[in-house]
């Protein structure tokens, strides 16, 4: 099978879709970020990578907090839109509709209809080039109550996006369940292994 | 609609699922990794997060080099396989049958079954606790032929995973794309805010 070199490229299969939210002179702002990954579990931190010049990033340096709220399929249109306008023109609050609220946090943006927020406070900044990496420390996390099923979040119920990088540019569901984590690969076991 | 509060917890809807590479004391070894995100475009990085105890973690050090490699659903068992056993213990590639390359660096063992390759040089390395989180600058990436449609990769040839966390644990695969990136959110511009 041959391989074909595409150089240096973040081609990464596929990527979550979030709003990362931050409080920019005062008012909430929330810009969507498919750059975002679980970065410790001890304590819990996350990592959102947002370009220099963006409003977000003025927000999270004022407050040294954000938020990360994830977005169901339903949103798909208020997501992309915090995509494509910068809040220095525009109040997305208002044109999306979101009902902001804080938690722990009273600088740190939460939208009520996104059905995961992450309270999060920076413990890290890393200036890499274009992006800023942000390492925040997930202070608290929200759910919606509709999304439980016996008494655990229910991915069928959150309904994430993914965001497919490349000229096709998508956000896809999450399609049928492949197999169970921590499972299926024991039918590879041979003899005593573990 | 009422939330409940989980406390400080990592819930990332959803996760890619990669296998991150390394030769530790030379010989190449491999493990299932879903706290991996791209961190920045120019140039282009990615990082993963490891427990400071895993043999991959020796081998990255030791290198100061690692890959990533994207499986596609078929290779969900071997994937799983690489999560759930240490290095220390067996030979992962002779399990698995993986057939191992290199590319641009001499020391990022990458498996030429994966659809999508990337080959990374740490940038920066943190200690954030449980985990260290290594950033790597991606020097090369690699795409099987039969991966590509038009001239571009082609996510449903590629076929990833998706790791989704809590205690159902699944492995999922891409559903049906919802909407267009950078251009359903259009529908919602108000007059000249762009």
């Amino acid at each position: 099978m041959g391989k074909v070199l595409m150089g240096s490229s973040p081609l990464l299969y596929p990527t979550p879709t979030v709003l990362v939210g931050a409080n920019v002179d005062g008012k909430p702002n929330f810009m969507a970020v498919a750059w975002c990954g679980i970065v410790n579990s001890e304590p819990a931190m996350i990592s959102v990578a947002i370009q220099h010049h963006r409003y977000t990033h003025k927000g999270i340096t004022q407050n040294l907090t954000f938020s990360v709220n994830i977005p169901s399929i339903e949103m798909v249109k208020e997501t992309d839109y915090c995509g494509i306008i910068s809040g220095h023109k525009v109040d997305k609050v208002e044109v999306c509709q979101f009902k902001v609220f804080y938690g722990k946090l009273d600088n740190a943006p939460l939208i009520e209809q996104c059905p995961v927020n992450l309270e999060c406070k920076v413990m890290q900044m890393l200036n890499l080039g274009s992006h800023s990496l942000f390492v925040g420390r997930i202070e608290e996390s929200h759910i919606s109550e509709s999304c439980f099923t016996d008494g655990n979040p229910d991915v069928d119920k959150i309904k994430p996006l993914t965001f497919i990088v490349g000229p096709s540019r998508q956000y896809r569901a999450l399609g049928e369940v492949v197999a169970k984590a921590f499972s299926i690969g024991k039918e590879l076991e041979v003899g005593d292994n573990r």
